[in-house]
């Protein structure tokens, strides 16, 4: 069976779905680690619908005739590198990632949407990212504990900070080894003024999400 | 709102609610200790389904006018326990954790299912049922590790007694403090000596698991 997909689109649900299955792993760990049952009720939902994305793009690169695991390897050691670069050190610091992490991947499959040229590949992203965006049961959390305690929102936005910064250190190691997904992205948004324009964007969206938080950002 | 259903099966649905939490937290760990892609894939699907049972128990229990975590409550501390005292030490400790579990509960639910006076609730728990037992892909990685090394294979039988023992541990405590539980139980099964014979039961589903794996028992 001869795959549909070209390279670009190959790679890019390889590194949704690797993605995908890192943030469930790490997900269900923190409700593991939830002071409450209903805090652990929402992690491990979140968990589950993060597996469930998982699932479809792992069956839609097996549907057309590619091996997701070959799709998912290159990207294996960004992802991974980023998750051990970043433990939380509490329940708060867990609740501040799966927020900033679901709302940079939410704004990411909107923005690569409209670059996939496979139509069932570019209706599947859009199925996924309209299921994303659970995440906001943080913000009342996260508010809360930085109204008990003001000097908890200093450490948290440092904590963000090096959430996003650590997030661009593997997406450059991605772009420098990935050309496909690159010119993707670039060829996408047109050129490299577009790219820039892309990455603006997706930073307003994290001050925003920081700004819902009551943090600075 | 009154709940339809009695004490036994609220206690019934909490602990298999809360078992199934477990399950899907602990699973999820050894996805992401997993040796390899397929493993990983193979364990978080399974956590997967844990969760999609555990869904379906809570929002039983919220749809029959029940407190899902007041319901799971009683059974934190067994279930915590009995998962505390066994942590997998290596890959091959986890498959059997999660054979030698899965196994147990498919076991359970089928001898639970008849004694379930409430239509509904005897009906989720045969849906559940017929979902479960997806941990035989550890069977062919147990042989292949024991066949490589036949030092293992003893090593495996212990840790795979233990994991019994401890369950049963753990099934004493909550049949000590759960009244309404055990008479659902021992009343559901006759009187005690049909109790035992349902242990018994019990016990040679788990003899032929072991035998199934290569295993003494």
């Amino acid at each position: 069976m001869t795959s549909p997909l070209d390279p670009a689109t190959i790679d890019l649900f390889g590194v949704l779905a690797y993605g995908e299955l890192t943030a469930f792993e790490r997900l269900a760990e923190d409700a593991r680690k939830a002071p409450t049952l209903s805090d652990k009720h929402a992690l491990a939902s979140m968990a589950a619908a993060e597996f469930e994305h998982y699932r479809r793009l792992h069956e839609h690169l097996l549907a057309s005739g590619v091996d997701p695991e070959q799709a998912m390897r290159p990207f294996v050691a960004p992802l991974d590198g980023f998750h051990d670069s970043t433990p939380p050190n509490d329940w708060l610091e867990s609740l501040i990632k799966a927020y900033v992490g679901d709302g940079l991947a939410t704004d990411f499959y909107r923005e690569v949407a409209a670059f996939v040229q496979d139509d069932a590949s570019r209706a599947l992203v859009l199925e996924v990212l309209a299921d994303t965006g659970q995440a906001s049961f943080a913000v009342e959390k996260v508010r809360a504990a930085t109204a008990a305690d003001p000097a908890v929102a200093g450490r948290l936005a440092l904590w963000a900070r090096r959430l996003v910064g650590e997030a661009l250190i593997q997406a450059q190691r991605v772009a420098v080894e990935r050309d496909a997904l690159t010119e993707l992205l670039v060829g996408g948004s047109g050129d490299l003024a577009s790219m820039g324009r892309l990455l603006v964007r997706l930073t307003d969206g994290h001050t925003a999400r920081m700004q819902a938080l009551g943090l600075q950002h």
